[in-house]
């Protein structure tokens, strides 16, 4: 089975960073690279397990060409 | 000596989350109960001293009253 995400807000991160990805016209391995972390992180993150730190959520942004609030507006955190 | 704050990038993070409470009469204090988190996490947080979690960092916009895009548009990851 699948793991689940580990709130909505990080499964909604991983899907803004796939559709940025996406526009972007890159890869996990490409984006990877760019971003300055491994492939297998970007795919975790854009299945939504990872609750990365703000360096790496800045890294993404700069990756995919974007500011760092493109990833984040509207995000609430998990309750508890 | 005092401990020098990570990176830039979190430097900024608590400049602007001690501009906002501030702007939002709250206490250190304050701001650690709404945002649920240890009051030293945002005495350290404020200082740049924390790379923090997406998590956290949601936590703090919600305390605090903003969207999260506030705390981190322009920010740029460390070098390296």
């Amino acid at each position: 089975m699948a793991r689940q995400p580990h709130s909505p807000a990080t499964r909604e991160f991983g899907v803004r960073v796939r559709e940025l990805r996406h526009r972007a016209g890159l890869s996990q391995e490409q984006l990877a690279e760019v971003a300055g972390v491994h492939w297998t992180f970007v795919s975790q993150a854009e299945r939504g397990l990872r609750n990365l730190s703000l360096h790496n959520l800045l890294k993404f942004a700069e990756g995919l060409g974007v500011d760092p609030r493109e990833l984040v507006h509207g995000l609430r955190p998990p309750k508890g």
